[in-house]
């Protein structure tokens, strides 16, 4: 019925929509607006892989994540997604599948984010901002994988793109 | 340095914080402030499981999810995921198994989901708010992880419930 713009900040909207509810009623909706992410899984010819130790400020906590990153209106996915990659992980790739998509947050976040590998790569250096404090760690892809899935709180979203290349692969593709 | 709530609503609150960058300037953080969240994966006794299709109004589509719903302040994780697995898909559970927590949505939020699994199952109604729109749908266990995985837009807390429920298994349990 209409939408308010409560807050815009350079990272996401925060939005009221009020909108119809079953019994005719009319219910508010707060939530984060935004265009989405792209998150990538990096794979070396090796079969190592770069995983991310990142200081979640709002978690208290350092996660192990693959690399992501949101988009602004208009962007291409694949070019933010190697963009992030580039900036959080110092890596280049040449070699880049989609593997699928999906809502992190579906119940307050309109993101969806967009998973790639990405392949046929080159190292370079890292290019973070001020604000962000992550290392870089490459490892045995079976390494990564537990490390992603051991951890006390792990990363929905990095979880979620592990599904993703896992169905990639059991649809007869390989790394 | 700060702490400023901008909204609240009944389901979280929407906040801003100041915190030193490590170059030593001011940065501002706007995030989803809230208690958390509890998934449950249901299993009966003869493998099948409960899915439910649930309308997303953030993203105009239905996705099949795991029962899942929000916390307040000063509530039990166990609690809510027996009463949100009670109204969302009308089962009663007598076995209750913690199998982690995750972060659906780290650079966002602060919201933690503990995810457990469900078992000794009792069919009882669902009780719906005028805001939802959720079916059950009882599946095999492999169709419905099927259902899950193949989605074109995947609910990434489902995925990374899953992730944690195989973790589970792969440390010897069995359902």
């Amino acid at each position: 019925m209409s939408r308010q713009l409560l807050v815009q900040n350079p990272w996401h909207g925060y939005a009221l929509d009020r909108y119809v509810l079953r019994d005719g009623s009319v219910g508010p909706y707060y939530y984060i607006d935004m265009p989405g992410s792209c998150a990538s899984i990096p794979v070396f010819a090796d079969g190592t892989t770069a995983l991310l130790r990142v200081w979640r400020y709002l978690l208290g906590a350092e996660l192990w994540e693959f690399p992501i990153g949101g988009m602004r209106a208009g962007e291409d996915p694949l070019a933010v997604a190697q963009k992030e990659l580039h900036e959080e992980a110092g890596l280049l790739a040449r070699d880049w599948t989609m593997l699928g998509r999906f809502a992190p947050y579906k119940g307050a976040s309109t993101e969806r984010c967009h998973v790639f590998l990405a392949r046929d790569l080159a190292e370079d250096h890292q290019q973070l901002e001020s604000s962000e404090r992550i290392s870089v760690h490459r490892l045995p892809f079976a390494a990564a994988r537990a490390a992603l899935v051991d951890q006390e709180l792990g990363d929905g979203q990095s979880l979620a793109a592990l599904a993703l290349l896992d169905r990639w692969l059991l649809r007869g593709n390989t790394l």
